[in-house]
């Protein structure tokens, strides 16, 4: 009997995993966030991407409030098995929270962080204003 | 007065921060690892990627072994700052140590993980045998 693909994952001391999602066509990483064990299961079933909310204590279907679904295509996990990848088609274009395509904004020139990413969309249009993550 | 770097870094319960390696020019992933704030320092006084090595409790200047050193080109910190993504050139084309391109070979497939990717090189080759880590 072939073994269940979620108890090969290497869950930390909090039950976690890391996942990077990254684009399917421009490979551009679009953020970085974590899967619990029924957050995987879920992805696998839905094929779109379910993380844990670390903040919020609870599962998050990434688009549930902001509609910026991420359709899952390909689900990769490493030779340690305690990472895994995503390829994925980014709906809205808009991935982080702060109206940007990606969140990883922040480049590192001349000893500091510079943004250098445009904001495509008002967090407040987008979440309906106050909330900073959907 | 610039505030230090390294302080605006959000490093988690032990002194952490996840790192993505993503390759310059075919933006593949590479590997996810784990930078402390002296292996982040040493990254951007180097510019070649060192990070913090879990399992052996010290700090890993990537290729000091393998002679696999990754050319850090691009240094990016997230929205929350509490993830790095790294864009670098993979010397000797191997970023594994298990002697694959990347480290994310583990494809899931009809409920499976599948090993898709060809080892390029034996690691007992790239490390004179009987290591399995750098």
């Amino acid at each position: 009997m072939t073994q269940n693909p979620l108890d090969i994952v290497r869950w930390n001391d909090q039950g976690l995993i890391p996942v990077i999602a990254q684009e399917k066509g421009t490979g551009q990483i679009l953020m970085m966030a974590w899967m619990n064990r029924e957050a995987l299961a879920q992805t696998l079933e839905k094929r779109e991407a379910v993380y844990w909310s670390r903040s919020r204590g609870r599962l998050w279907h990434k688009g549930e409030s902001s509609g910026h679904v991420q359709v899952v295509h390909d689900i990769r996990l490493d030779c340690d098995y305690d990472a895994l990848l995503l390829s994925v088609e980014q709906k809205g274009g808009i991935a982080c929270h702060t109206g940007r395509h990606h969140c990883f904004f922040n480049q590192y020139r001349d000893g500091q962080w510079v943004d250098v990413d445009p904001v495509l969309k008002d967090p407040d249009a987008i979440y309906g204003g106050g909330k900073s993550h959907e």
